[in-house]
């Protein structure tokens, strides 16, 4: 298809570097945002670029935050003692929502894929063994994607982070709640019966 | 879920203005762009600025254009007795992929539409009916959508524009190239079948 604007077609192409939007999706939202008025577009421009200029990635975990030290680990009512490691901001803002953890987090900013030419200096993993050899700190979370690439994050880090009265965790493989079992694959299906659990009546 | 920057907030919020991008698909376009380099952001950004800066509405078609007069209209090649009338600029691109049609275009910027408020004023038209008064033009094609709004607009076209000596045609509706039978729907069947052709051999 041939865009009659130079400019168009730069914006188009701009557009399609966003993750999940094709050449056509980019096309629908340039024209989208090309009959917007200046103020919009002003308006539209100027949320992406202090995105960029105000916010700071977390001198503690990595997380997304408009101040030096996130509010997370800024909160002094959250447990010192246990720290949650995520691949990614997004799995916080997950974690968060579901209002059963209070510890803090440490954001990797991936996992291990050297298919991806990701290696673990690529990640924030220095700073977490840093944090993980303070005594205070008496369990750490692995709470990466249950991946191939996830579990030899979890590996590495084992190996980088495991001390004498650490507790290293990982979230329990399972079949998900309100699914249906004959729908959950065989690899899990097999993971929740090894890893069974005691029945208890929620009283 | 609790977004941890307003930033990321008020970027997630702009994003998620655009058409078909919710408000999950908008928070990982953000995190995205706000994972990307200064200068990365700066050239997407200006790129969306440009898009409105740089670029007009060709003034005799309304086609987007880099310069007055889009490279349609100011084509001397292309026929000057037939004009296409069309939604949206995409329409025309989708069209002149076809490679089947060699005259002018008219952009309407729409269709009536009184339940989303639309009517005939906030389109293109009193241009069209200036344009198609010219006795030079012999021929008025509606290429609108085939749904209730094209069809009023259609009828509503028609009536500010038909002079004697003037053709005014439509697409025709029929079933799809390369689509079966039986998945048409019946309107669309019904027409391909009172509108059917002579067959002819492509010799």
């Amino acid at each position: 298809m041939q865009i009659p604007s130079k400019y168009l077609e730069q914006a188009t192409e701009q557009l399609a570097t966003l993750p999940g939007i094709g050449k056509r999706t980019a096309l629908r939202l340039a024209l989208n945002l090309h009959r917007r008025d200046g103020d919009e577009i002003k308006t539209f421009v100027e949320a992406l670029i202090q995105l960029k200029t105000e916010t700071f990635a977390c001198i503690q975990c990595g997380n997304i935050s408009d101040t030096e030290t996130c509010s997370i680990c800024a909160n002094e009512r959250r447990a010192n003692d246990i720290i949650c490691v995520v691949e990614d901001v997004r799995d916080i803002m997950a974690i968060e929502s579901t209002e059963t953890f209070k510890g803090r987090y440490h954001v990797l900013g991936g996992v291990i894929s050297p298919m991806d030419g990701i290696g673990p200096q690529a990640l924030n993993i220095d700073a977490l063994v840093e944090r993980s050899k303070n005594a205070l700190i008496t369990e750490v979370i692995f709470a990466l994607s249950p991946t191939m690439e996830g579990d030899t994050t979890n590996f590495y880090l084992f190996k980088r982070i495991d001390r004498e009265g650490l507790i290293i965790t990982t979230l329990s493989r399972g079949v998900s709640v309100g699914s249906e079992l004959q729908y959950a694959d065989e690899i899990t299906l097999g993971r929740s019966l090894q890893q069974r659990q005691i029945f208890k009546l929620n009283v």
